[in-house]
């Protein structure tokens, strides 16, 4: 039943689903239990007002929906836009184009602004269309913060201060699925409207759960948002959490434990403290793909992901078989280059309940099928690069001073 | 984090979620993997296989979707039919009730038949619309097989007889979520174009998938469906299943380990053995019912639910009273009753992974409390004509003979 | 793997290894760690602080060793007692008989009082012995608290008195096996010199730690006591404990874990309501097997253990053949009759993490295999004895008021 | 409850207790069973054959002994040897001189072969002594395969050529707690008498079951052997033996799963495969070593241990500074310098269900301790020299070729 099993640890650094720490898989270690009796409102009490705290939002409403990215995404679009509705949408990588489909397919009129696989949203272009429409037939700006397919960190700011320069009442509807709880996030000083990640990525949980936020304006506008749904209806979920039950449907009592551990996990840790470890393994795995004479494919610095690095590879080499390689002689999972960088690039994930030794166990292991491949590596190189700045900047474990 | 611990194990009773095996539990402690590694799909191409026979099809397409019945509902809805078409819907209990309110809401025009609660579907008016409707307006019948809230199993070759006796193509769509893998259900015979469960139910897993099976004229249906849909979309399951890596989107890999699991355990058992084990402890339940001079909720023998029994209580008393002394006093967790039903039904649960001891310990205890709340039950007298029973139809454990 | 595995759950009803709550299941559930690191000394205090609530004992010294029962025996003798030294000990079953014999093969002369197996200590020949050893050639007087073979509890207070009455300095040795955590056990008020027990028993945990308390007296006794021992040796626990890393050889951490999440379940309910627990399922289970018409192998009021229950099956039932029938066609174990009294009783435990509702199960089951085997229950009669009891005791569950 | 916990996993590389695969986790997340029913004893039979395996023998007769590598000598020593007997036992470090403790505070005369710590056992003195040893007064050559306190293997089958070479009948006594499973060791070729292991080293559990061998010559002594013994004795065990029942007391369920699931993986792996990884990694880690520009503490080459490497460090070093900043800062658990090397020495354990990543790994985390200490290492370079090596040597996964 466990196939392919092999000795030692599997080197999980794909950019989802990521490392369960053990306290977590600890939690879900149980059998079910009536959702109906008071202890599990009374949990998920607590986990509404401490998912909130992951957004940084006081005045968003949280929904726990027992789905995926996907959904997630479903139900951001769904409760806030009708058929028909103009959006503009940002096409820079895989998961963008992933949404964008999505949102067609939920017949919304989609207005894509793209860009080069590498680079960021295009914002001057977002500016000209802002401009151009006077009669606000925009109804939402959809982006995603941290594209998982080329590792590219979008600036949510800047889309913010636009929108806030023309004064445009756009939704802002934001895919935070690698970045929340990983990188910096401020969903009420950015104006966020509706953001959303998923259980599997920096929760460092199981798949199965999405997260969304919605802002009172976003709350506002699922009043009259047309389009169809009951599995990710908001008002189902507040009209329980009303009674004070929470639950629309029977939800996953052992996410639900899992989800109390991971948020006491993070908030032991301390979040700001969980972003600065995201920054500076990000920054460490950077340093070593220099160091082996390798690109970023990311083009520019302002756009580095510090959850997830997109490795280029050189022509003669087929990134596919780096993956395979990394899976069938060293455990290590790698990220596959997909769509339009399949074969060009492999991705390494460095998001979720990870630590400095784990990365650079990773980078050692990246660096031998670099040489298994024919790619003419230093052994030793990257991890000396990423560790000179690991043993400069990494903390002692504040439990253990 | 454990909120409300009592001495002893819980006795889960509700009629889902239900208790979860030991191997279930175990296969699902583990962590994250790639699920782009070749282990997931080996293992999914199995489950997909296997779960077809739950349904008693070989003719059926398989979609595992990480979500709840509620989902699963909403997916042979949006798969299959276009916003404007007719269904005919049977109104019995909350959840056909909760069903027909997500039809009503995905824009299909419902034309319901209303039963009284603790009746069975009313196949004379059925057999009246499909006689009338010459031009087969009629899209799609939907029908809950056992309506969890009133313990009431619908006659399923019936309705099928009746759609080929007035030749009628409507699809016929099944909620098979509190019987698939506990009460006898076919498929294929009984001509069912889309059915589903979910996994908390008889699989006797955690929440969070939806088994959805669809036949050939359900997957033909969906090429043309016009309800619009993306994380429910059979398509986008279809073209990955083509490619051979099973998932439009990250499963969760616990989920896929324990469904092996918990599939393991029924093969092992035998499917037709874990029916009759349902057969035997409904049977056994509706005896203590008898016993205790209280009436099932279910109105004729021929509508007598094998997977939960709702019990009437006498007026002056309030059932929920009873779940809450029950869970309160002798850490057993029985089923509220719902809506229409509410205070004058309590349920008990009698699916999944159970064995006679533990109905046993249920019943003694719903005596218990019975007696608590003022009626004036005999102890031990649903036990004893239960255990008649039981003692006489309860076959040896096949592994230890 | 898991063998012989049958539909729901295993109903344990043997004297131990007993259940084991979920929440010690899932501290257990763990990678090592290094046991040098400053965590596990850490944790250890608090372990060895609270152990010895369990014994009721202010002045004793804990350990908590590596074994089992036997082991914690070994340990108990050979750190008090030097070869050839005179001991009286009282036969009275399976285990007090097993005692006896490791102090003879441990070479200490052995005055054995011996009792019909269902009776209690001969505390009266115990009174001719002290009287006549005006010298004090006893060095110690062993004697087990709870018979686990008969369900015999044997009365501590009263062997204090004597020795006191007596003036009488032999040490007194005490296997709290089956009894403590579970029956009124009170160290330092009865004047024990050394108790134990083991892990798998009323601290419902997995096999494999023995605890013991040392009076002051006994750590005397142990600077001189000439028993050749190394593993077993309590010296060499102190001195761990002196330095503060406790450990000698390396502990299971699993264990360790297991048994801080244990005690917190035990202090959570409180002890004093455990005990209450234990002595209303002992006396619910009296009640059933008396309207059983069945007797118990306990010959006196006096004697009958909370823990054990053996039940004397009538001459011509084998009852080997009701504990294999037990676990073959209703998944539930129970307790041979071991050595004089096997195929006369069976046993049914009822210590440790369990509820009225569990036991009810189990004493339903019970009646259905008396009647598989011929003998004339009537079925129920049981269940209603001891519901009629339960009902009228069982207090709420306090966490749920 | 889980004091000092670092975000991501910790690198446990003290050489025990090791790091538990997830498959064995798993097999252990159980309830307790009632040990007398048909299930154990058929597990068990297969646990003992299958253990024989790991010893290389077929004659031996396996002990599994709920205790620990403490335990298991003084099994081994008890059950061959009678007070007053003269045993030769070499002297080369911290656990053979524990051993030696042993043996004296056992009371047998101990003629005690030193050597400096960092060496091998003094086979010459061995021979002097044989060669004088006319009348056979030596009944046992006790010696540590592979002492872990200095990363020092013994070569037994030299000490087998002299004791054949003089024609010698004492008892070869072995420990092979660091080796068994994971050093080439072969109990029949080498003609041991008694070897022993315990569950906490290469095969990867929790502490808590001693593993011994006994070769016929060592049951036929243990017949006659005079040192008291219940707990320990081979004797009890051989009589459940022959019932088919296999325990003498209760052993632990979950052990005995996690047993069947840790030989499961290492045959899976191959037990040949295994060795031979302990052999890649103990290079790799000795590769490292000599590139930071430090010395092993094993004195000679033909000495070198594959599963522990003691690495000294310079005299301006405390390196018990160096074992707490890993763990304070890195999450890394190193080994402690023990008793004559205190201060002196660290210690990598590279033994058990270890990958060459997460070797890797933890040789970059001592590259930084290193330069947090003070000691000017080149940041990369261990780790250079190891990968190089690997990057060689490592086959493909079997199971994913």
């Amino acid at each position: 039943m466990d196939y392919v099993y092999g000795p030692g640890r599997n080197h999980l650094f794909v950019p989802g689903p990521v490392n369960i720490p053990e306290p977590v898989i600890r939690a879900m270690n149980r059998n079910n239990e009536d959702y109906r009796a008071p202890a599990i409102p009374a949990l998920t009490k607590t986990l509404l007002e401490d998912v909130k705290k992951l957004f940084k939002t006081t005045t968003g409403t949280p929904f726990i929906i027992p789905t995926t990215g996907t959904g997630a995404w479903e139900s951001a679009l769904t409760n806030t836009l009708s058929p028909g509705d103009t959006i503009v949408s940002f096409l820079i990588g895989q998961f963008s184009l992933l949404w964008i489909d999505q949102q067609q397919r939920l017949k919304f009129k989609v207005d894509v602004i793209e860009s080069e696989w590498g680079q960021g949203a295009n914002l001057d272009e977002l500016a000209s269309k802002l401009a151009a429409d006077r009669t606000h037939t925009i109804k939402a700006v959809c982006i995603v913060h941290n594209e998982t397919a080329t590792g590219v960190t979008n600036n949510l700011a800047a889309v913010r201060k636009l929108l806030d320069d023309y004064n445009h009442p756009a939704l802002l509807l934001v895919d935070g699925v690698s970045s929340i709880c990983a990188l910096d996030f401020r969903m009420d000083e950015w104006g966020i409207d509706v953001a959303l990640t998923g259980s599997q990525k920096a929760l460092s949980m199981p798949t199965g759960m999405g997260f969304i936020c919605a802002s009172p304006k976003a709350l506002e506008a699922s009043k009259t948002a047309q389009s169809a749904r009951v599995f990710f209806d908001w008002n189902d979920y507040l009209k329980f959490y009303k009674i004070g039950t929470y639950w629309p449907y029977t939800p996953s009592i052992q996410m639900l434990y899992g989800l109390r551990a991971a948020l006491d996990l993070i908030f032991e840790e301390g979040l700001d403290n969980v972003i600065a470890r995201h920054s500076r393994l990000g920054k460490a795995t950077r340093l070593a793909v220099e160091a082996w004479g390798l690109k970023n494919c990311t083009q520019k610095e302002e756009w580095h992901s510090d959850t997830v690095t997109a490795v280029v590879v050189p022509p003669y080499i087929d990134s596919s078989e780096i993956v395979r390689r990394a899976w069938k002689r060293y455990n290590l999972s790698l990220g596959l280059g997909l769509n339009k960088v399949a074969g060009k690039v492999f991705r390494i994930g460095h998001l979720g309940n990870l630590n400095e030794l784990q990365l650079l166990g990773c980078l050692s292991g990246v660096e031998m099928v670099l040489k298994d491949v024919g790619y003419p590596v230093k052994l030793g190189s990257g991890v000396a690069a990423a560790a000179t700045y690991l043993q400069n900047s990494t903390p002692m474990i504040p439990s253990r001073i």
